[in-house]
C-alpha cells in the first residue's frame, strides 16, 4: 500500500546554516582576544573534484570570517615532501587545524600523512589515534561526515538507542567511524560491504539505514523497510548519492537529500571543530 | 529434529599448545643472541581473580622459557604512581612487553594508564592506539582475546569471507577490536548489546557468534542457528561461559568449551606477541 504521507525531508542545508549561525557569534568572541581561526587546506594534484571540495571548504571558513590557509601541491609531491608541508602547518601556531583534502596520488602514503597531523589540529578526524579516541567516545574532533550525521539525527530527534542502524561501507573515515559512533549512541549496528551476501534483506532490517558506500543510486527503495529513517552519505558525479532517493522516498519516514543533506552539515562540522581547536589553542 | 552428529569442539588447549610449541622454537634462537623475552606484568591491588590470572600468564611465561617481572602495587596505588611504574618499564630495555591486570581499582584512570604503555611494548593491545591499528588492519598486537578468537577460527579453517558474525559485547578490549577484525576479514558484523532489542533473534541470525557479555549462561541454545559457530570469550566464576554450552552443544556446528577454549589461546596469543617484541626490539 502506498503511503499517503510524504516522509519527512532531512534538511543538511538548515542544519548546516543554525551550526554556521552558531558559530558566527564564538568567531566574533575570538575576534575581540585577537584570534581568527584559521584552516589550513591541503591539496596535492590537481584533481577538479578535489579542487571543488577545498574550494568549498575555504570559501565556507572565509564567509564565516575565519582565515583560510590553501596549500597546492605538485601532482608528483612524495610522501616526505606531503609529511614535511604538514609538519610546518603543525609548527605554525596561526593554524589552528589542518584538512588534507583526499583521496591523495598513488605514490603517497595517505595513512602516514593523515597519521603526520598533529592530533590537536586534526579537525577532519582523519588520524589513527583520533579514530580510536571517537570508537572510544572521547575524540575532540571526530571525522566530519560521520559527526554530520550524528548532528542530523540529533537535530531533528530521531531516536538511535536501541534500533538497529545497518551502515553500507567500512572506509575508515566513514563506515567503521560512524558505525562506532551509533554503537556509543546504544544503536545496535550491522556493518555491510562489498562482501556482503543478502544485502537488501539486511538493509532491510535497519530501523536507520546508512549510505557510505561511493556508488551513485545503489540503495534501492524495495531495500528499505517501510519507516525507516535514511542517510546518504555518498555523493557521485551528477549530484547524485547512495541512495536511490526517489524510491526511497517512497518508503522512508525521513530521509537526507542529496545534495542538501550530508555534505552541508560535514562542512558545518569542519568548521566548528576549527573554531573548537581556536578556542582551545587559543586559552591555552 | 535433534541432530544425529556431535559438533565440533574447538579445542583451543590444542591450538595454544601448538603456538607455543612455534614459540619454543623462536624463543630458543633469541637464547642463541643472548635475549631472553620478558613480560612485565602489574597487578594493583589483591583481587583473587586477578591475582591468578597474572600468576597464570607469568607461569606460561616461565615454562617457556621466557622471563616473567612480576609489579604488584598497593590497591591505593593512584593514577600518577601507577602511570610511574608503566614509564619504568617503558625505559627498561630488557622489558619486551607490559600487561596491565585489570580491572584496576576504582581510583584509577584505566584509560590513562593503559595509554601510558609505550605502543611498542604494548603487547596485551590495550592502548588507543593500537585499538585503531587493529581497527585499520595494521596493528602489531591486537587485542589478545580478540586475535586469540580469529586464530581459532583460522586454526580450524572456519571461513569468515561473507558470513554474517554477531558480537554481543562492545567493550573496548574485546567486543569492538574483534567485531572490527572480523569485518577487516570481510564478515558482516552486527555488534549487540545490553540495550539491543531482540537479541535472540539477531543471535538467531548469525552465522558465527561471539560472546563477550561477561554474564554466565547468557546466550542460550533456542536462540543459535542450527549450524552456527559459537565462540564464547566468558569466564565467569565457576569456570562458567556466556554461553549455555550444553544448550548450544545441541544446535552449533562448532563451539568452544570453557574452559579450555579461548582462555588458553590468549595466554598463548599474549606470549607470542612478547616474543614478537623481544626479536623486534632484539634486531633494532
Amino acid at each position: 500500500m502506498a503511503k499517503t504521507e510524504g516522509p519527512l525531508i532531512l534538511d543538511g542545508a538548515r542544519v548546516a546554516r543554525d551550526i554556521k549561525e552558531r558559530l558566527a557569534e564564538r568567531v566574533n568572541l575570538l575576534a575581540e582576544r585577537g584570534i581568527t581561526p584559521c584552516l589550513a587546506t591541503i591539496l596535492v594534484g590537481d584533481d577538479p573534484a578535489s579542487a571543488t571540495y577545498v574550494r568549498m571548504k575555504g570559501n565556507a571558513c572565509e564567509r564565516l570570517g575565519m582565515e583560510s590557509r590553501r596549500i597546492q601541491l605538485d601532482r608528483s609531491t612524495t610522501t616526505e615532501q606531503l609529511i614535511a608541508a604538514i609538519r610546518e602547518l603543525n609548527e605554525d601556531s596561526s593554524v589552528h587545524g589542518i584538512l588534507l583534502q583526499h583521496p591523495v596520488p598513488h605514490q603517497i602514503d595517505e595513512r602516514a600523512a593523515f597519521d603526520a597531523i598533529r592530533i590537536d589540529k586534526d579537525v577532519d578526524g582523519v588520524t589513527t589515534l583520533g579514530f580510536a579516541q571517537n570508537a572510544f567516545g572521547f575524540a575532540a574532533y571526530p571525522s566530519c561526515t560521520p559527526a554530520a550525521i550524528m548532528a542530523i539525527l540529533d537535530d531533528y530527534g530521531i531516536p538511535i538507542e536501541g534500533k538497529h542502524a545497518v551502515v553500507v561501507g567500512r572506509s575508515p573515515i566513514l563506515g567503521k567511524p560512524v558505525s562506532l559512533m551509533l554503537l556509543n549512541r546504544n544503536a545496535t549496528v550491522t556493518v555491510c560491504h562489498s562482501k556482503t551476501q543478502g544485502l537488501a534483506d539486511i538493509v532491510g532490517s535497519g530501523d536507520i539505514v546508512v549510505a557510505a558506500v561511493g556508488k551513485p543510486k545503489f540503495i534501492r527503495g524495495d531495500w528499505i523497510r517501510e519507516g525507516a529513517v535514511v542517510l546518504d552519505a555518498g555523493y557521485n558525479p551528477g549530484n547524485v548519492g547512495d541512495v536511490d532517493y526517489e524510491e526511497c522516498l517512497l518508503k522512508a519516514a525521513a530521509i537526507t537529500p542529496v545534495p542538501a543533506g550530508v555534505g552541508p552539515v560535514t562542512i558545518a562540522t569542519l568548521l566548528k571543530h576549527t573554531v573548537d581547536a581556536a578556542e582551545r589553542i587559543g586559552s591555552a
